[in-house]
């Protein structure tokens, strides 16, 4: 059983604005569950199906409402809802210097398309890298569509929101080299990189910002053999990363 | 001046049956109708805003329909309508077996994704890979979410649908390495190509099916340093097509 109410409580999770105010959002479907219910996270209340809550194990202290697929549809923000949707606390991360220390973290300047957001989360997650940095006007983390297409990454992967500026200058007295994707730089394919980097993304259409841009350390290319006029940018995450991680493999 | 019967020729074009009926598709905004119509694609009708039509100049020949941007709000199958929609008359390639003696093709088993596709096409474009193709249960490259995120490498690379499994056959008996994505085989971060290459991507959820896997000359792997499950098809596409790039640039 589910009140109108209630439905009406889940369904404000759709919208930025109430997940702020509230603190929460909506993770759906039973990969990401699975994923959820072995994380550290916090879940508020589950509205699944009978056939799901028969086959999962929920902790006390959760909010279960037996729904039928019908009313699922309803409140869900998928265009084909699953079995199982979940009210989970939203967590803020801070940076953590001695993660970027060692290895590759991804900051992220002004990405805005919440499948790219995502999709860089689960090729982070895929190539260990442990923290991902998101500029203030980066798309939300707990937007449906991000959640939804970290398929599940998002419950193992760090994603602070902080001023990059502030944070580049520091990495830089740390010794930590900046490297930033642009169009026209040193070849990714032959570049050498250091162990401690952070390696800065762009929006498509703006690139990275003037002022980030002169901090940079380095600049590196994804060398063009075709017509199109750029790659999608969790695209060019992923060729960055491969190339990173076949350096220290 | 756009009349109500037009209007729902249109629209009608957002569904596959009609597309299929008709053998048009559309292709909408600035940045794709620029790429349309420096290409040999052939435009049925342009529904523009005036600001849009002042600004371009359109052949003879092409039904020209200025609208208002409600009205083509009303025609859209874009959230955020742009100022310029096209009709435009499907093309169907037929595999070229020259093109792919000579460098990388790439081989879509059951893609499913139209944003997968689109930005596979729009890799292809980017590192020069002249050709796709896709099995008949991939998804259709005239659904308008595959055309929008192609960018206009759609109308720069011909994709082709065929039947993969005797595509194969010939393919081996010209003496071209049939190279598989998959979960465990060799580690393309070192992996040494063949010129002629076709490259088997499969779907996330089921890989490349077991009559065609049987048929691959190599295995190839993305390893993974993290705990993601998979990567995205089109990230892990990109990833292939820069290192083969790498070896032959």
């Amino acid at each position: 059983m589910i009140t109108t109410a209630e439905i009406k409580s889940v369904k404000s999770l759709h919208q930025k604005k109430f997940r702020e105010e509230s603190g929460l959002f909506l993770v759906e479907g039973e990969k990401l569950l699975h994923e959820l219910l072995h994380s550290e996270w916090e879940i508020e209340r589950i509205c699944a199906t009978s056939s799901w809550l028969d086959k999962n194990k929920i902790n006390q202290g959760i909010i279960i409402n037996e729904v039928k697929s019908s009313e699922l549809e309803r409140i869900s923000a998928l265009t084909q809802p699953n079995e199982v949707l979940a009210v989970v606390r939203q967590r803020k991360f801070d940076f953590n210097l001695k993660t970027a220390q060692n290895g590759l973290t991804i900051l992220l300047d002004d990405v805005r398309d919440p499948g790219n957001l995502g999709t860089i989360i689960r090729i982070a997650d895929w190539f260990g890298v442990r923290q991902i940095v998101c500029s203030p006007q980066s798309v939300e983390l707990f937007n449906p569509k991000t959640i939804q297409s970290t398929m599940g990454s998002a419950f193992r992967i760090p994603v602070v929101y902080t001023d990059l500026l502030p944070l580049v200058h520091d990495l830089k007295k740390e010794g930590i080299a900046i490297c930033g994707a642009v169009m026209e730089g040193k070849n990714v394919l032959s570049f050498e990189w250091k162990k401690s980097t952070a390696l800065v993304m762009g929006s498509e259409s703006h690139g990275i910002n003037a002022r980030l841009s002169a901090l940079l350390d380095e600049h590196v290319t994804i060398p063009r053999f075709g017509e199109a006029e750029s790659l999608n940018v969790s695209v060019a995450t992923g060729i960055f990363c491969a190339m990173f991680n076949r350096q220290f493999s």
